[in-house]
This record gives structure tokens, C-alpha cells and sequence, in this order.
């Protein structure tokens, strides 16, 4: 059983309104009247790291892939709990995690700690509050938004094969920020919202599915670290940049690259360059 | 670094006022008008269960034990994020999980599913609603108040042993029910309650060290599933029943067996016929 697999069948099992029908990255909780924002991310070694990665960074990354969610969802951070094997660089682990959660200004809710042999997987679950109704979604891009992106892609895998230089690249995989002002400033504005974290056309596909749209992408618009690798730093994930759709006249409250446009569906989902492209082409990263 | 070092290092980051200081199980947290309690516990294969063991006793157990610490604390459930990784027996962990999502009537809110190699380590983050303010708590037990347990202690050792049977303790250790009815009718009457997860004694001596009294126990009250060894009845874990305090002259909704009473902070925190026992007499079962 691979993971579209797996998730084809929790979605038989009774589901909370909230799980967005397990569509979304984060479930979407209205309770004593407020609206909170729930995501849970992992990382397992060999998976989401190289064993012999410094854990500090890992504990960062674990931090920063939650928090990236919320921030695509215009939430702020409430707290996190983690889920943790003890493996022997916990020291490091610590330090990391210490320094993302001052960073992004989150405290620690709790969470477990267990011995799981030689296993290296970690768990964290973030809690958010929703600063705009409605909850921004990847399924409520329409036809004759434009779509946008923030930022650089590439740069995670650029840095992945710089790793420890020190160099903006190298910091971009190995200390990713979550946009989570950013994504607040646009929430009131976008259609449709996701982070890139597995590549801008995989993402842009799924956008487009969850909203039963195409999008039309130019490629001569995609904002690249590296122009002659365009097509792999479209492909490749990491970047958690903020892509959206919104009205072709809406005045951005932040930077973004507009990258394309919501066309009515039509016979697939995505087109770049007006070229039809699936998952199966290799769109992007794709898990077990 | 081991389980209570890691613990204490986390103890040193920015945590939220609701995580408890990291001292329960459960962090709560107040937002709008009600009060959430959030729990995040992990399974991996080695500690928590057998390579051999059936995937949907271990998904069904993930629930359940999450589920009981929302029941210490009286909470009804909302919904739960599962942390999955891919292993070759999913189609039983599916069918375990959906058992017991029907079972507690809890909904799936989302989660997260990786490829991990070889690594079957779980986690599931378990969203409750508190039915009744204070939240019960470790650190509110009253010299004066009585020390009670509910059901029988040492049916999940015995069911271990007699596991696939069919058996009552088979179904105790495989199967283990939250007491979230009963922890609800009790959250107004007690002072101080937590599941019996680690053991009867190690449980009891937490509770006193949280609220920082002395715990006597009295051995021949204890509610055990074997007599002839009540020892490890009362250091083994995985019973999930409910261990708390409450007045002496309270008139309890459910059935409990009073095993004790609280008296102001001594020497130790806990004391069995008169004996002072403390963990490194291996009072119960302690991870990493």
C-alpha cells in the first residue's frame, strides 16, 4: 500500500468536518468561537534526512514544515507538540528545535518521548488560530484568478548540494522559514492557498484539482534559482514558498511572481506553456 | 540522553502556559470559551509492541491510549491526527483504527503518512473538549483525601501472556478501553486523577511528587487480577484505568476501590503498608 493509497482509504473512515475530506494540509476546528488551524508533519531518516544530517537542523525543519502549513492557512501559532525518539544526537536535536521555536516565536505544548530502537522518526502536531475567515483552501481557485508564487525555487535543492557551506542555498534547506506574515497579509486576499513543499507543479496540480480548475502556467514567469535547471527546481520541493491564486486586479500585500492564470477545467488540470503535464510525467515529489 | 533527561532539557525551552510545565499528560489550553486538552503519544514497534503482533490491535491501542488521558482529565473527544508510517501490514492497522474511531466515537481530523524504511513508529495527537473546569490534574491531590483506583490491575500483564486467546485479560491487554464516561462523571469529584498507564505504583508516586504530599497506600486493598502476584500486577502497565484522590466522605458516581489516603508531604512521596518505595526500586515501568 503506497501513500495515495493509504490516504484513499482513511477517507472511508469517519472523518471530522473539519478534515477538509483529507484534501488539505491542515484540519480546520471551529470551537468556543474561534477557529483553530491543525496540521501534523513527520520526519524519518532516509525519508526526510541523511543520517548523518546535523539534528539541529532536522529539529528546525520539523518545526518549520508545520509551521509553513499554518502560514499557508493565514494562521498564527498557537503552540506545538512533539512527538520524539530518543537517537543519539538528541543534544543537537535540542538546540535546533530551541532555536526554531524562539525564532518563530512558538512555545512547546507537550507531546511524547519514547526509545524506538534505532528508528529516527519525529512527529510534530501545530496548533494555529485563524486570523481570516474563510480558512484559505486549496480548493477555491476560480476561473480568471491569476496565480502567483513568493520567493526563489530551488534553492533547498541547490543547498542540498551545498549543504554546510553556509551559503544562502544551504541555509534555505537546512533552515527554512515558514512565511507565516506573509501568509497572514494574504489570506484576506487569495482564492486558494498552499505552500510549495513538493514542488511548484505537483502543488499547482493539486490546486487545480482540489478546485476543479486548470491552470494555465508560463514557464518564462517561474522565478528560478538557477535558469538552466528550471525544470527541476519547478519539481523539486523544499521551498515552502506560499503559491496562491487571486483576482487578476487585487493589489498584493506582499511580493509575489504571477506565474499564470485559473482557466475554466478543461481536459487537465495543469498546462504549461498550454502543454498538458500529469503526475505521472514526474511532476514533483511524490512519497512511497 | 534518556527519556526523563530529555524531558528535563525540554523543560528548558519556551513552553506554553497550558503544556503544564510538562508534568501531565495532557496540555490544556483555553481559547475562546472552552478549554481544550491536547495529548500526542507514539507507538514503535520493540517497546510498544511486538514485531508479530496484529496492526490492528497496535492502531486500535494508539487510540485507545490517547483517548485514556482524555479521560483522566474528563474530556470528551473531538477528533484525532494520526502520524503514519507505511509498513507492510496497513490493511490491518486500517481496519484496527477504524474499529476504534466506530468504537469511541471519534473522528479522523488529518494527519500525515511517509515512507519511513523499516521503522513502524506511530503517533496520534488526540483533540478533546474539557467538560468540567478545573481540569483535573496530577498536582492537586489534598492531604486528608482518600487515594482510589478503579477495576483490576494486572489484566493487560496476564492478557500478554495469554495473547490471541480470547480471553478477558487478552482482550484487556489488545484491546483496552478509555474510561472516558467514567472520567467524566468523575472530573467534578476529584482532586487530583491520571490513567494508570506505567503502573499502579509508579502512577501513585507521580501523583505525590506533583502534588506534593505523601501517597499510603495500603497493599491489601489493592484491586489485582492475581493474587498470587500482586507484585507486578501493581508495576506493570497498559491497564488504563483511572487512579486519583478525592474527599474522604465523597459519594463517587462510578465504582472505585479506595486503596489509600493522602497525607501532607513526608520524608517520601509514597509509602505502601507503611514502606517507603521510591523508582529505583523499580516501582513500574520507565521508558528509554
Amino acid at each position: 500500500m503506497n501513500e495515495s493509497d493509504f490516504i484513499a482509504a482513511l477517507r472511508t473512515l469517519p472523518l471530522h468536518a473539519g478534515a477538509r475530506a483529507l484534501e488539505d494540509d491542515c484540519a480546520v476546528l471551529e470551537l468556543g468561537g474561534e477557529t483553530l488551524i491543525l496540521t501534523h508533519d513527520m520526519m524519518a531518516e532516509g525519508t526526510h534526512f541523511l543520517a548523518n544530517q546535523d539534528m539541529a537542523d532536522v529539529a528546525w525543519k520539523l518545526v518549520a514544515t508545520n509551521l509553513s502549513d499554518l502560514a499557508a492557512k493565514g494562521a498564527e501559532p498557537v503552540g506545538v507538540m512533539l512527538g520524539h525518539c530518543l537517537s543519539a544526537d538528541d543534544e543537537r536535536f535540542l538546540i535546533g528545535l530551541h532555536e526554531a521555536l524562539n525564532q518563530f516565536e512558538v512555545p512547546l505544548l507537550g507531546g511524547d518521548t519514547i526509545s524506538a530502537g534505532a528508528s529516527r522518526v519525529f512527529g510534530l502536531t501545530a496548533i494555529g488560530r485563524a486570523t481570516h475567515l474563510p480558512v484559505p483552501d486549496r480548493g477555491l481557485a476560480k476561473p480568471g484568478d491569476a496565480v502567483f508564487v513568493t520567493g526563489t525555487l530551488g534553492r533547498a535543492m541547490l543547498g542540498l548540494e551545498e549543504i554546510g557551506s553556509g551559503s544562502e542555498n544551504d541555509l534555505a534547506y537546512r533552515r527554512p522559514a515558514p512565511l507565516l506574515a506573509e501568509g497572514r497579509a494574504l489570506a484576506p486576499h487569495v482564492s486558494a492557498m498552499m505552500d510549495v513543499s513538493d514542488g511548484l507543479l505537483l502543488d499547482s496540480w493539486r490546486i487545480a484539482v482540489a478546485s476543479k480548475v486548470t491552470l494555465q502556467l508560463d514557464s518564462a514567469a517561474f522565478p528560478v534559482a538557477d535558469q538552466a535547471r528550471l525544470d527541476e527546481c519547478i519539481r523539486w520541493g523544499d521551498d515552502y514558498e506560499l503559491l496562491f491564486t487571486a483576482p487578476e486586479d487585487c493589489r498584493l500585500p506582499v511580493p509575489a511572481h504571477r506565474i499564470g492564470k485559473v482557466e475554466k477545467q478543461g481536459p487537465a488540470p495543469l498546462r504549461v506553456d498550454g502543454k498538458i503535464l500529469t503526475p505521472e510525467d514526474g511532476i514533483g515529489y511524490r512519497h512511497g
